[in-house]
C-alpha cells in the first residue's frame, strides 16, 4: 500500500548470467537493460565472477564503485583470473567494476546519469541506471554476503595514504569483527573514517544489513602503481583468509593506526587558482604551518593565499590536480594513534 | 615576395604591457586580441614578469607550455613574487603559463584550437591563437634571450622521474654550454632526450636561434608535490646563478645521468583496457620482464595481455591513467650512464 | 492527502489550442510552457489535429512516440492534410509527433531530459518535459479515446519486419477487439509482442484504461520508405474503417502471424565491434546457425565472435548500425504461426 | 513516519560560515558539499553577507535567483560592501548570487543540474544541487526573515520595463504591507504580476510562510546598465528604510502602476525565424496593431508572419534575442492603471 | 605557377540559383556543397535576392556578416520583400544572412568551423566553409558591385551607439564618395572607425577593389529594436537613392560626427567578474572618471576594481553581458567632432 | 626550394609494423603518433594486413574511407582472416578501416579533426591526423600498388543501389583496364559516376598515379546486410582473380549498367522537414513525377513541398534519414544503359 512497500515488491531489472548457488568458477554479467539513443535494445553489462565451494560464508568484493579508482579493479581482476574452486570454502562474489559505465569512462560518476554510486543507496528499481545498480546490490547481492569489502582510492582529484578503514557502529560486536578484517587487510595505514556527506553510501547500506564491512583508500590521482596494487592484492587475500573463506596464511605487514577526530582535520580552499602543496603525503604537520598556497592565475606578482593546518598530525590526503576551485578540500591532517 | 618573407614582415598581434628594456620589476600581460562568440572584442591575457638590472645576459623562463604540467607554473610564480631588481644582473623574463588558455583549462592543449604549443613552432602571426603565441616567442621573445629554460612535467597522462635534459646539437660549443646549465639545475636525474615526434617544438626553435636551452620533466599526473616543486625552485635558481644572472651560490644536489639510446626504450600498448603496472618509476628493470598487463574491461577471467621490457635499465616514465588505449606509450626504460 | 491524490488534483500545464468537443477540422498545438536558458518564457509546441463529426467513437492516433521513427509521422501528417469532416463519424485525434522535442532532434529520446516517452507513463504534471507529456496523454487524451493506435518502427538502431501488434490482456473481450483492429490494419506481419522492459509504456497505460490498443513496428534504421509508408497509410485507414469512424471499405492485404514465445527469440552481444549479419530480415533461420559475427576493430586476423540462433524461425528484427556494443540485442527470431 | 516528515527531519547539508545571530558585519559562504568528477570533495560556495545590530526585523535580500539577471547582483554586491553595523536596526541578510552555479555560468539555470531555482521550491535536502539550495532557503533562511526582496530582471531572453511587483494574497494585511514595500521601492513601474507557471516559485514559498515579499523585473537581455542599477540601489535602500531596518530617508521617485489582467496580455509565436519588433518597451499599443513580424530565415521574398496585439496598453516586456522559436512569448502588453 | 595563381584559377564551389545578369526580381540561394556527418551530400544554402533593371550601378547589401547582429538581416529581409523592378535603375544584390551558418546559430562565428567571416578575407576556394564564403564574395560578388554596404551591430557581447562608418583611404576620391554615402545613410551618429585587429576584414577587401564602402554599428546585445531597425531601413534606402540606384528622395536625419583618434578611447578589463557600468551609451564622460567596476563573484565585501576613462568624450560602445573576463574591452569613449 | 619539394622531403610520421616486402601473411598496424589531452604519447593505430607471395602485381584494398560505411570493413576483415600466402601471386594490402578514428566513431568524418578523408588528398605530413593518413596513402601505399579498390557505401545519410564504378579518364587504356576490373567485380549495378565535389578525392590521387582504380557504393544507411556483404565479398575476390593476384575462378553475376549524364539526375531540397519518399531504390521514375514530399514539422495541415524528377530513369540513390535539411540531396535518378 505504501510507496516503500511498492518499491520492495517491484523486481530489479538486472539479470545475472551466473548462478550464485552453483559450485565452481563462473564468469558472467549483471545485465541491466538500457534503452537509449544509440541502442534502443541495449544493456549495461557489469562483469561478475562467482567462485563457490560448498557451504561457508560469502564475501562480496567490489572495486570501481567510483569509476576512476584503480587498485580495486586491478586486484580483483587478478583475483578473478586466479581463484580456483578448491581455494575456497563458501563463496566469493567479485564485481571489479561496480559502476561499470563510470569505470569505462574513467570518471567518478556515471556518464549516463551523473550518478555517484556511493551516494545512490538504497537505490530504486525504477530509477536511473546508477540507482538500479544500487538497488541490485541493496536487495540482491548484499543479502547474499557475510563479509563486504569495497576497495576505494582517491580517484582523479584526491590522493590518500594507503589505508583500510571501518566505521564506528552501534553494534559493537559487528564493529569489532569488522575491525579484525581491517587489521587482517594490513594496509600501511588503518583509519576510522569521518564521512563528510554520508547520505546514500554503500557502506551504510552494508552495515545496516548487519554485514562485516571494510573499505579502503589506497592511493589516488586516477592511476595505480605496482606498490598500491600489491597492497590491495595482499589485503584482499588476507581478508578472505581471516574470514575463513580462502585457504592459506595471512601475510602480515606493519599498519599505522590513524584517526580523524573532528572537522579540524580538513582544510578547504575559498579561492580558485594554482595549487602549491607545502607538505607531501605522510609528512609530519604542525598546527599553524602553511600547508598549501593558492596562486593567482590571471597575473604574476600577487601574493598567494596561504592555508594553514588547524591541527598537528600527518598529511593523510590532498587535493590532487594542479589547479583548485573554491570549495575544494585541500588537505586532510590525521592524528597518529599508535 | 616569398611566403616566408611575408610572414616575417607581418606584425604579431600580441602587445606586451611591460617594457622589456626598462630596469626594475614589472608585472604585466602579453595581450592577444581574440574575437569570439562570447567576447567580440576580447583578448587572451598571458601573464609576464620582467626583472631587469642593467646590462647582462637574458634568461627566458617558461612553464605551462603544456597546460597540465604544474612544477613550472608554481616555481615561476614564486620566483616572480620574490625576485628583486638588485638580485639580478641582466634580465629575467618569466612566462609561467605560456599556453595560458590550456593552463586555465588544465589541459595539455588549448581549448580554443586544440593547439599543442610545443608542436606549433615557428607559428604564424595570422594563424590560430596557439600559432600566434608560438610566433610571438619565435620572433619577439627568443631573440631577446641568451638562455632559455622550459619547465615540463608529464601532464595528466604521463609520469616521469624528475630530470633536466638537453639535446644533442650540431654546434658542440652550444651543446656543452647547455649541458653545463642542465648540470647546474641539479635535478635528481639528467637526460639526453630522444624526441618521438620533434616537428614544431619550442626546443628546436630556441636551439636553431643559437640559444642555450634546457628543458625538464619533473613529475606528472597533472599535479605537483612539495618535493617536485622544491626541485624546480632549486633548479631555476641554480641555472640563473650558473648563467651569471642571479647573485648567489649554486645549491648542489646529486644527479644521475640517464640515456635513451634507441626506440627499444619505449613500450607501447596495442590493446585498450585496464592498466596494471608491474614496476614503479625508478625501479630496476631487466630485459624480457613483464612491465605491464592490460586487462579486459568487458569481462572477468580473460587472460591479460602482457607487455615486456625490450631492454634493461630503470623505469623512467610511464602512462599515468588507470585505463589505456591502443597506441599509448606504456613505459620508458632508460639506461643509467653514471 | 496522499501523494497519489495530490498528483491527480494538480493540473497538467499543457494547454490545447484546439477544442476537442467542436465539430470540424482543427489544426493546433498542445502548448507546454518550458522555461529554459534560451527562452525564459518559451514552450514546447506539440502539433495536434482534431477531426470531429457528431457522435461516435474516438480514435487517438500517434506517431513519434520515439523521435527517430518515421512511418507514423509521415502517414499521420498525410492523414491530417487529407481528412475532411464528412469522412468521419465520431472523432479522430492525430498527434503525429508525440515526443516533439525528440522528433525534432531525430532521436529516440528527448534532448531536453533524455526522456524515453514510452518508458515515462503515467508521467507527472510537475515532472520533466517528457513526464508532463506522458501525464497529458494519461489524464487528458486517453480518457477521450475508445481506440488507440501508436505507430512505431525500429528507429535508428533497430530494423523490423513490418508488423502490427497487440498484447495478451486479462480482459479477453478487450484483447479480441484489439486483435480485430490489428488484423484490419493488414500489415505484412502481425505479432503478439513480448516486451523486454515494460515499465512505463504507453501501451499499458492505454490498456489499463480499457482502450482498444494497437501498436506497430513498420521498419527502422531512422528512415522510412515508399513501401513502409504505404503500409502505414493503408493500416491507419483500415483501422479507422474497422472502428466505424472512417467511411469507406477496408483494403485487404496478406498478413503473416508471428509469435515470440520466450526469451530464446533474442540474441544479444557480449562483445563490441564490427557487426556482420549472416541473415537478412524475413529469411528463414535454423536453431544453431550463425546469425551474426562480431569482428575486432583494433586489429585484423583475429577470429570473429559468432552468435548463433537459439531457436528456428524467421529473422524478425536486427540491430541496425554497423557497429555493435556489448549488451546490444543483435537479432530476434520469431516463430511463424500461420 | 511519512515521507513528508522524513524530509523535514533530514538536515540540509549546507553549512554557513557566518553566524546569523551575531552582531556586526560578516562576509562568508553557504557551503554545499558537491562531490563530482572534477572534485571528489568539492563544494558549491554561495557568498553571503549578514549585517546585524541588536533586535529588530530581518530583511532577506537576494539576486541571482536566475543566473543571467544582473541588477540584483550588482546592487547587492555594492550594498554588502557599504553597509555598516550602525546603519542597521535588526538584521540584513544578503545573498547576491542565489543560484551561484547558474550565476557563474551566466545562465538562467544551473549548469550542474539544469535546475531553475525559481521553479524548485520547496526543494529537497537530498535532491539535486538546485533543490538543496531551495531547501536551505525554505527551511533555514526564510524562517529568519520578516521582509523578503528577490531582485529579478529579464535575463538573456527577455527584456522588461523596470518594475517592482507583488502578488494578490489571501491575507489582505500581508498583501497591503507587501504593497507598501513595493511602493517604497519606487521603481519607474509597479505591477501586480500574473504568473504563467507558478509551481515551485520562491515567491510562493516566502508568501506561504507569511513573509512580506517584493519581487522585481528591472530590465533584461543578460546585461545591466547604470540606469537600472541605480533603480535597484535606490529601491533596496528605500525598502529597508520603509521596513524600519535601515536608518535614513526614503528617496521618492515617480512610479506608474501597471496591470496584466488576463492572458490576452501575452503574444506568443507559433513560428521560428528572425524577429522584427514593431514597438519598443514603454510604447503605446493599440489592440489589433502589428506588434512583431517573424521572417523566414531559409529564403528571401517570403511574406513574414505578423503577430498583433490582443489588447491595448503599453509594451511591458518582449522577447530579447534576434531569433525566435515556436512557443516563445514575443510580447506582453500591460494596462496602465494610474 | 605560384600558389596565388593556383588559387585564382580554382573555381569557387558555390553555385548561385539566381542569374545576376537578368532583369527583374529574383529570390534564390548561393549553394555551397558541404559534406558532413549528418548529410554526406548536403549544402549550405545562403539566401540571395537580386533586383535588376537595365544598366546602372550595382549595390551589394549585406547583413549577418556576424551571425548575432540583427538590424541588417531585418532591414534587408524587408527590402527584399518590398523592392520592385521598377523602383531600381541598375542592380541591387541583397544577402541578408551573409554567414548563414552563424546566423542560424545566433552566433558571431560559424558553428561549422568557428570562422569569423569578417576576419576570413580574401578566403580560399578550397578552405573551410567560412573561407569559401569569403572567397565567393572576394572573387564573384565584390567585382559585380560599385557600392557596398555591410550592416553590423554589436552582437551578443557589445552594444553601440547607432552609427554609420567609413575608413580613411589612400584614394581620397574613393574616401570622399564613400563618406557621401555614409552621410546619406543618416544614422544618429557617424564615425571614422579605428579597427583593433584589421587582418582579413570584408571592409578592406571591398576597399582594395576600389568599391565605395560603408559599414555600420546600429546597436547590439544580440537583439534589434523597432528604433534601430527603422534607422537601418531609412539608411539603406537613403544610400541607394544617393547612389542613383533607387528612385525617390533621401529622408534626412540629424547625425552627430564622432571620432576615435587613438587607443586611449578603449578601456579593457584585466579582471574577470561582475560588471557594473557607471555610464550609459551616449552619456558624457570626463577623463579620470570611473567608467566601470568589476566585482568579485566568489565573495562579498571585497573592494571592486575600478576602471577609469583615459580621455573625455561620450560613451560610444560597451561590453554588453553582465559578466566580464580578463582581456575584454569594457568601454569605448569617442570624441564628438561636430 | 619550393613548398611542394619540402613536403615531399619531409617524412610521414606513420610507421608500419608490417614489412611490405616480406612474403607471407602479416597482421599489424600503421602507427601514427598523436599527442593529445587524453594521451600525451598516444597514437592512432590503423590495422593493416599484407599477404605476399613472390613477384606479381599489388592490389591495395580499402574500406572505411568514410567511417560509417560497413560493406568494405566487413568484407575486408573476412578476407584478412581467410587469405593464405599460397592463394596469392604478388601482393594484397588490406586496410579495412582506412580512416580508423572515423570508423571507431561510426561517423563519416574523423572525430579528431572533422576530416573527410576522401576530400583530404594529397594530404600533408605535417597536417591534421586525417591529412597525415592521406599523405601516407599518397606517398607510401599508392606507389606500391597496381590495382586499387576502395569500397564505399552511402553511410548514415545516403542509400544507394549496389554498384561498382569507374571514372572517365584521359588515358583510355587505363580507363578500359579499370572498367574490366569493375565488370569483374560484378555488383548488381555498374556506374560511371559524376562527382559533385571532386577536390581532394582518393580516387583522383590513385588515377593520377596511373593506377587501375575501382570504387563502389554498395548500400548505405550506416548499416550492412548479409546481401550487400555477399556482393562485396564476391566482388573483391572476382577483382583479385581478374587482376591475376588471386588463384581461382571469377564468380559471374548479372550487372546492369547505369549512367548519370548530367546535373538533372540530382534532386535537392530547399526546405527542412519530414521527408516522404514516393519511390524506392531501383524503381522506375518518369520525368515530372513527385519523387518526394517535405512536410512541415511545426504544424499539421500545411501542404507539403513536392519535389519532382527532372529526368526519367531509376532511383539510384536517396537521402536516408527521416528528416531533411535545406540543401540536402534528396534523390538521384540514373539512366539505365543496358
Amino acid at each position: 500500500m505504501t510507496q516503500s512497500l511498492d518499491k520492495e515488491l517491484r523486481e530489479n531489472p538486472i539479470a545475472a548470467s551466473v548462478d550464485f548457488q552453483r559450485d565452481g568458477v563462473q564468469h558472467g554479467h549483471l545485465k541491466l537493460p538500457y534503452s537509449r539513443d544509440d541502442s534502443a535494445w541495449g544493456a549495461v553489462m557489469i562483469p561478475v565472477c562467482v567462485v563457490k565451494n560448498g557451504d561457508g560464508p560469502t564475501a562480496l568484493l567490489t572495486g570501481g564503485n567510483h569509476g576512476d579508482e584503480y587498485e580495486g579493479p586491478v586486484a580483483l581482476s587478478r583475483l578473478a583470473q586466479e581463484l580456483r574452486t578448491e581455494d575456497v570454502r563458501g563463496r566469493v562474489i567479485i564485481v571489479p567494476f561496480m559502476n561499470t559505465p563510470a569505470f569505462h569512462a574513467g570518471k567518478r560518476t556515471s556518464p549516463i546519469d551523473a550518478g555517484n554510486l556511493n551516494r545512490s543507496f538504497p537505490g530504486r528499481p525504477d530509477g536511473t541506471v546508477t540507482q538500479k545498480i544500487a538497488d541490485y546490490f541493496q536487495r540482491t547481492l548484499l543479502p547474499l554476503a557475510d563479509v563486504v569489502l569495497d576497495i576505494h582510492s582517491g580517484g582523479r582529484t584526491l590522493d590518500f595514504l594507503p589505508f583500510a578503514a571501518c566505521h564506528v557502529l552501534p553494534d559493537k560486536a559487528q564493529q569489532e569483527a569488522s575491525e579484525a578484517l581491517m587489521r587482517a587487510f594490513a594496509a600501511p595505514y588503518a583509519m576510522r573514517m569521518l564521512e563528510l556527506d554520508a547520505v546514500g553510501m554503500y557502506d551504510s547500506a552494508a552495515e545496516e544489513q548487519g554485514k562485516l564491512f571494510v573499505t579502503t583508500e589506497l592511493g589516488g590521482g586516477g592511476t595505480s602503481s605496482a606498490r598500491t596494487v600489491a597492497i590491495a592484492r595482499r589485503g584482499v587475500r588476507n581478508l578472505l583468509v581471516e574470514a575463513g573463506i580462502l585457504r592459506g596464511e595471512i601475510e602480515p605487514a606493519k599498519s599505522l593506526m590513524l584517526d580523524m577526530p573532528d572537522g579540524d582535520c580538513f582544510v578547504a580552499s575559498e579561492h580558485g587558482g594554482l595549487l602549491e602543496m607545502c607538505r607531501d603525503l605522510g609528512e609530519r604537520v604542525e598546527r599553524g604551518e602553511v600547508l598549501a598556497r593558492v596562486h593567482d592565475v590571471l597575473r604574476t606578482g600577487a601574493a598567494p593565499v596561504e592555508y594553514r593546518a588547524k591541527r598537528s598530525g600527518i598529511l593523510a590526503a590532498r587535493h590532487f590536480p594542479g589547479l583548485v576551485q573554491s570549495g575544494d578540500t585541500l588537505a586532510v591532517v590525521a592524528e597518529v594513534l599508535d
